[in-house]
């Protein structure tokens, strides 16, 4: 019977490796050597590389949850909130600009390749827009936040905005894509 | 000697099949078999695969410029001209949501895997932003742009925010993305 441990450690493999090196650059192998697991095992755990690729990215998403509670958090005033999601995500990716985003990564690179993968995307992309559009229309019912844009429209922008910035500091190895995300955001567009 | 002629073939069927299927999950072959061409006469042509990469980023680039000369055109006011320079950048983008902009998903694909692309999405990008910066600069001077931010930083940020919608477009297989970033921008944000 496969053990839950070593699938667990080709899970932590995989989000590593498909991150630094992208999901068709890697493969299968350079996974299970990470996992320090023989190539043979990789089938009794996984139907797929693709199936891999999904657990990859549910779990960099789960990682990134911190970030997506802050926005729920309703002790903060929701524009400290939406500051402080993305001050926590900018802070991560500072770690390694080179890594960018997986979401984004896995968006160019594989949602014309694996509709799986694509779906997850959409789901993962679809809860972070709503949670941004409840902290957003919080802001605009405090006066803190323009009025005169939906939220929804706001939450999608700032969503696909942000995932931009980090491309663009995954070929630049600078913050400075999310230094100008910033202070636009937060010192100009939205907020008064 | 190498026929011109073929060497070009070969560049516009890399450009199809780089944008369509992505840098690493396409090989030579696969570039060769759609420029009819034998994979052997790829090496008379091409040192390797990178530098192919190189020269198909190379011809989009050139083939996107309609919409950079517009950005340049001082007949018009300039925020027509940004205005007009990415709609002509989204009208291309619809013909088919799932390709997205060669730039970002070479961007992510490739910027940590290959120096060469990286420098030379580097210089794209950095043209790009300087012809986006003149017109924000203009759009300034005459009044029809919010002046409290750098230009400089505006450029950036429109750059990286419509790499952003593309890349989310190319998830969704829609134009929502574009819309959102034309109307925050164009009717919120900049333009007052």
């Amino acid at each position: 019977m496969p053990q839950p441990s070593l699938k667990e450690e080709i899970v932590e493999a995989a989000l590593k490796v498909f991150h630094e090196r992208g999901f068709n650059a890697a493969g299968v192998k350079d996974v299970t050597d990470a996992a320090g697991a023989p190539k043979g095992s990789f089938y009794n755990h996984f139907h797929s590389k693709e199936r891999l690729g999904v657990a990859a990215l549910d779990r960099y998403w789960q990682r990134t949850r911190t970030a997506l509670d802050i926005l729920k958090d309703e002790q903060i005033p929701p524009i400290a909130r939406l500051r402080a999601s993305f001050r926590t995500l900018g802070e991560g990716a500072s770690r390694n600009f080179k890594l960018g985003c997986m979401l984004g990564n896995f968006s160019t690179e594989l949602s014309d390749q694996s509709p799986q993968i694509r779906e997850h995307l959409t789901g993962i992309f679809e809860s972070w827009t709503r949670a941004i559009e409840a902290c957003a229309a919080a802001a605009q019912r405090d006066g803190s936040m323009r009025q005169d844009i939906d939220a929804e429209v706001i939450a999608a922008f700032l969503v696909n905005s942000w995932e931009g910035a980090m491309l663009r500091a995954k070929v630049d190895r600078t913050g400075a894509a999310i230094q100008a995300f910033e202070e636009i955001v937060f010192n100009g567009l939205l907020v008064r």
